[in-house]
């Protein structure tokens, strides 16, 4: 088969996924060339953080019954999800603070957010090296410094 | 300062963080304790996954000019994500088909899903490794296997 045929059906493959026609618009108007699903794609993706971290937030909190694989698929989780949100602040969802909690602040003090995205990342990967010990009291710790992670740009840089 | 204090000062700063209050209810009620709450976050993991293919699919396809940058910025986040929907096929959403896609064929065929996961994963992998080079001839078969590893899962165990 030539490349070009090959690639006429392996198109006509992506068109066909259900739910996931990619038409020429739809690609153009996805992916942060809005404003809104850029605002849309970071509260995911947050909403998503939020929840693994309430899953540990019980066990380190003595709530729910600590589980140690299921804590250390939630770590590896957050540590994923760490990666996601902060590109959808710049682009189109640059100082896009409509149907958000996002303030201006945020694009005044750019460097300082960005350096404290780098804290909160670097909180979860050692949060992720703690689960893995499988002591809680070396995760308690490394659990708090990622609270204290999240606290740093929702305090100053989130609406209430 | 003891830990005893150190925990509860901590302990405050978590409750303390806006819009993030876990209490015990609320820690209890989420992370796929609910059958709604792993749908939910399963799809929202799915969507933004759709976010950075689509992204992706405008340059393959040229419908978007390619920036080598942000491709690479989309390829390594799509990389994350991949891992994040899956967990939340188990627990409290095993078998759960209601407000979702997913069908019971899943369950029946869980080491099939669970090796489709795996190649999809793989093939996210090799793409980002492609995007490295920076060169649309390497990277678009690997986008093309990515796209063959959502469709494997999106006809059969997806309804339309």
């Amino acid at each position: 088969m030539s490349i070009k045929s090959w690639i006429a059906v392996a198109t006509i493959g992506i068109t066909a996924i259900t739910g996931w026609a990619i038409t020429a618009n739809h690609a153009q108007a996805s992916a942060f060339t809005t404003a809104s699903d850029a605002v849309e794609y970071r509260q995911k993706a947050f909403s998503l953080i939020r929840e693994n971290f309430a899953y540990m937030s019980g066990m380190v909190r003595g709530e729910r019954d600590y589980d140690a694989e299921a804590f250390k698929q939630r770590a590896q989780a957050l540590y994923h999800l760490s990666h996601i949100p902060f590109e959808a602040f710049t682009g189109a969802g640059e100082n896009v603070t409509a149907n958000s909690d996002a303030l201006p602040v945020i694009w005044e003090n750019w460097s300082d957010f960005e350096s404290k995205r780098d804290t909160f990342q670097a909180a979860v990967k050692e949060l992720v090296s703690a689960a893995a010990s499988e002591n809680m009291r070396e995760i308690r710790p490394k659990f708090m410094d990622t609270a204290r992670g999240c606290q740093q740009c929702h305090q100053g840089y989130r609406a209430d």
